[in-house]
Order: structure tokens, then sequence, then C-alpha cells
């Protein structure tokens, strides 16, 4: 049974039969049940690109990676909520990897053409970011998981990222430590920045020394946390107090400290942004962790919620969002030693 | 400039073009080198609805997911080296999550149906796998990480898990291990199977008695691996001795015993199945802990080199392996309590 005998025999247009069964939200959701219900009783199966050529949809969105290592649990956790909203409307996702900055370029170029996908999610943006400026120019619906300080009529999701470090350096200033250190994420991102300026603003308002040997950059891995931690403690003046990037990044800091014969929580505090691994719990580490925390599984879920809407004609500049950050103290932080 | 100007242009057929510009490997290298420097300087980009007409590929992989909440380390490691593979050649992946067995059913058959992808990768098989069933009746090529005891007409590559399970049970048992527990994961799945078998078959080699209280299953987490180990220890003849399925059950089996006041390797030991997260190395954590070793990103990266070589022709049988699994002795695991 082909689209053209399907609709006639449901009594709905091919264009009806096709916007209900590609999963965009054009359709009443009533219309969309009663053709999805009788293509199952009927054994109907659209064609795709007979279905495409209907509804100039490709039932897709895109993400691009610049090399396969750049997956990791952040990736996994976002992609996780993204296909959770993605999957309620039949939409799939497309991954492609590039090696280069000019290869993802030419990515969403080859994206755009091609139609493969009805728009992208672009993440860990730049504050000045090459594919922002790109998508902007080409005809693909686009949504950045993160922000960048260009011109800002497109979608957004990002998290509060001056708040949370604003938070854990203020807490800690209330404690009584003076030195504080960073580990913090690739320079050039806007979140790194943003993270870089919470801590700046907070410590200056505190009055305490801003030590540029007390900040760190790397992944977010334990190895860089570790390697970092070990720099840190070994400088003449150390720090009581170190803020940690990601939960993987603290794991190496942990181990840097515990292995200076130095407790976590009483020797060195430590505070560490958790994007919430179900796998990894602050409150299973030892000592507990206090945590800046946002869930990346629900932004992504949430960014499946913006990109479907987008499609549906909202304006992008109504699709912007900055989410607080919650704090949790446990048991990593206590009073500067005196 | 479109396919047929471009072909003129740099005198080779449109078919040739357009499989060198597809990414799959039918052409010489040096020919394919030579149409994308050319398309390069002449500034010609293909039509990808043209190019599949053409070359009758998507240039795309499929994997279907059921649900999002699958979504994990495992899944963005193995990604992440499939995707590293595929890059090479152009070659995306279509990620598709459904909610039931049913829907993931009848996602394989709409991507057969829609040729969105040239072949699809299905991940952690059960011995008697539907989904391998259904795939060997529609024309959509297809290759599985893990394995089925069903017949083996198919590609696949798996890790010996029978025999990691036989090393880490044996060198447990030689150290004088009497009372060795397992943490098992989804009792369904070949994998656990397979793990179970090399558990039973060395605990009787070793005239050990197999008691069903050390045997727990349940998803790679913490939690779970928290949960299994605490009840373990509740039993009037606790285990001296355990193997974790993962990393994440790891974690929280360390919990357990240091919780219950015992030290991991001297009271009880414990070995872990790693499938090498940068972010988490046994190595780190204290003490550092015994594994039974398989990258799961080699794995996806030579599951990209066999999906690519089933397209080229290669006989599904041929594209069958195993892998030997390492064992790593380290810091967690010690000589049985007097």
């Amino acid at each position: 049974m082909n689209l053209k005998e399907f609709a006639a025999r449901i009594g709905l247009s091919q264009t009806t039969v096709s916007r209900a069964m590609s999963g965009y939200p054009e359709v009443r959701p009533e219309t969309r049940r009663r053709v999805l219900e009788a293509a199952e009783k009927l054994g109907y199966r659209p064609n795709i690109s007979a279905q495409r050529l209907a509804t100039g949809r490709a039932g897709a969105i895109g993400m691009v990676f610049q090399g396969g290592g750049r997956f990791g649990p952040h990736s996994s956790e976002f992609m996780g909520g993204l296909s959770t909203r993605l999957q309620e409307d039949g939409i799939d996702i497309l991954v492609s990897t590039v090696e280069t900055e000019a290869e993802e370029a030419a990515a969403y170029r080859r994206l755009a053409a091609s139609k493969r996908v009805d728009a992208v999610v672009v993440h860990t943006p730049a504050c000045a970011d090459a594919r922002i400026a790109l998508l902007q120019t080409l005809a693909l619906p686009f949504i950045v998981h993160g922000r960048s300080t260009a011109e800002r009529s497109f979608a957004f999701l990002d998290i509060d990222n001056f708040g949370a470090i604003e938070t854990a350096a203020g807490y800690l200033a209330d404690l009584g430590h003076r030195r504080i250190a960073l580990i913090n994420g690739d320079t050039t991102s806007t979140y790194a920045q943003d993270r870089s300026s919470g801590y700046r603003t907070t410590l200056e308002a505190r009055g305490l020394i801003l030590d540029p040997a007390l900040v760190g950059h790397g992944e977010f891995t334990d190895e860089t946390g570790f390697r970092l931690m070990q720099a840190f403690l070994a400088l003449p003046a150390p720090p009581t107090a170190v803020i940690a990037g990601s939960m993987m990044s603290a794991l190496g800091a942990m181990r840097a400290i515990r292995i200076a014969g130095l407790a976590v929580g009483a020797d060195v505090s430590l505070i560490a942004h958790d994007d919430v691994f179900p796998y990894l719990s602050p409150d299973n580490l030892v000592p507990s962790v206090t945590t800046t925390q946002s869930p990346i599984r629900a932004a992504g879920e949430r960014i499946g919620d913006m990109v479907l809407r987008l499609l549906q004609g909202e304006a992008p500049e109504a699709l912007q969002e900055i989410w607080p950050v919650d704090f949790r103290i446990r048991g990593s932080t206590g009073p500067a030693p005196a």
C-alpha cells in the first residue's frame, strides 16, 4: 500500500498523513493517533523518501562532534536526554564526526545542502563561535547547548556557570579559605570563561588575592585533575580549597590530596561541579563531595523539546533558557585550617 | 555545479564520482583523493539525494537503543570508537531510540524500508535475540556487538566473557578464596550468561560450592554494586572475594565493603571487569583494582571497520571475532583471610 492508497483509505490528504507520520507536531494529536493506528492496522509503512518529499522533513536532528575522542560521559548523558524527548515524536539523531574545525564547517554545509537533518544541536560553544556564525548564514535551524557572547538571535540553553562558581567560591570564602584553586575546562569555551569570571569576581569581592598559579585548565578527566592538584600542592603557598569543573577532575584532585598525606575536607576543601552521572554520585565518594549541580541529561531532554518548537515556527529569541545551578553541601568542605 | 557537470569536468563517470564522495571503499584511494581535491577546488558540493540515487548508499550506519536511559558510559565509549573509524570514510551514525521491544522491531523495519542507513549495529544481544532473527529476514546488513547462541551466520565481534571470569575466579581460588561472589549484569544477555558459565565452570573445577546467594544481577551502576555487596556481606557466611561486572559496580561494592568496616584487598578481595573509561581508571582507585580488561572503544572502532567490509561484500561468516581479555593484577586482591 502506498501513501496515496493509504491516505484515500482513511479519508485524509497525503500531506496530513505524511505530517502525522513524520512525527512533527503540525498535526493535532487526535489525528496523529488515528493515522498511526490505521497504519498499524492496515500494515501501511511509509516510504521515507516520499514522506520527505511531502513534508519537506528529514525526521532527524544532527549533532557534529570533532573527533570520536569527544564522546565521553557528558555526551552520552546529553544524548540520552535528547533522544528521550525526540523518540516521543519518532525523531532520530544523526551523529557526524569530523577531524578538524574546517571539516566541521564542511559537515554543517553538507547537512544543510542534503536535507538529511531538520536542525542541528551545537555543543560547547566558544565566545565567538565560527559554527554559530556559519549556521546563521545557512538555511539550517539550530540550537546551542551553551552560550556565545556573539549576537544572541539564536535558540540556546545554558546553565548559570558564573553563578555556580560564584556560589562555590563564596561558600569557601565564608569558611575562611583565602587561597582557593580552580580546575577549569578548555579555555576557549564560553562555559569555562563564565566560570573563570565567576571565580575572579567573587575573589575580588571578598578581597582575596588572585594568584594565577592557582588556576589550571584542561580536559575533564581524572588525570588532568590529578596533575593540576599535584602542581597546586607543590606551590610554596598551596591552596586550602579547590573547585573542580567536573566529577572526573574531582576524582583526580582527591587522589592527589590523599597521596600528599592530606585529608579532603579537613586539610583541603573540595567543591565539584556535578553534571549528574548515575554511576558516579558525589554521595558515594569518601568523603561525600560538596557540589554545584545541574543534570546534563535534563538539559538534553529540554533541548529536544526546544528544537521541536523551533521547527514548529517559534522564534529563536523565544527559545533561550539559562538554568540556575543547585548547591549541595556535603562532607568535602570544612573551615580553613588554622 | 551539478554532478553531471562536475564529473564531465574531471573526466570521470557520475557513478565513480558519487562512489568516491559517498565514502564507501569501492573506489581506489588515489581516485577518491583526486575527486575530493577537485571538489574542494571547484567548489562542488554533492546533492546527497542524487548521490544516494547513483550509489544506492545512505552514508550512515544505524544504531537503535531501547530508551534514552540506555545511553551511558558504555554507549559513549563504543560510539566514540565506531565514529572514529566511520569518520575516515565520511559515514555518519543514525541513532534511533524507542520505548519497547515491539517499537525496536518496528524501527528496524522502518530503517530497512526507508534506506536511511546502509547497515545497523546491534548491541547487547540475548542468547535467542528477536532482533537478530528479524534482521536476518530484512534486506538490511547488520553486525552484532556481542554474540547470540542462535545460528551464527552473521557478522559479530565479542570479547571472551567466559574466559575473563574463568581467569578471575581461578586467580581468586589460587589465593585460597572459597566463597567467591559475582555481581553480574542483565540475566537475559549473552555476555552475562557467558560470565555466569565461566563462574560456575571454574568454581566446580576447583571443588568450590556454588551458593546462589553469592550471585546477584542488575544494571552496571554504583547503586546496584552497593546494594548487592551489602546483601552478600549480611549473609551468615559472607564471601571473602567478589567479581564485579563493571568498574561502576566495583565502586559500589568497594563502598559497601568500606562501610562494613572491612578493607578491600585484605578482608575482601575484588576483581572488576574494566571496559576502559578514560576518566575512571582502576589504577587511580584506593586500593588500585585488579581487573579483566578490554577497551570497548577499540571494539567500536573495529566494528566500524568490519561493517565497512561487510558493505564491500565480504561474507558475514568471515567477519566474526572473539577477543581475548587481559588480566591485570593490582592492589584489590590478596590471600583469603585465615
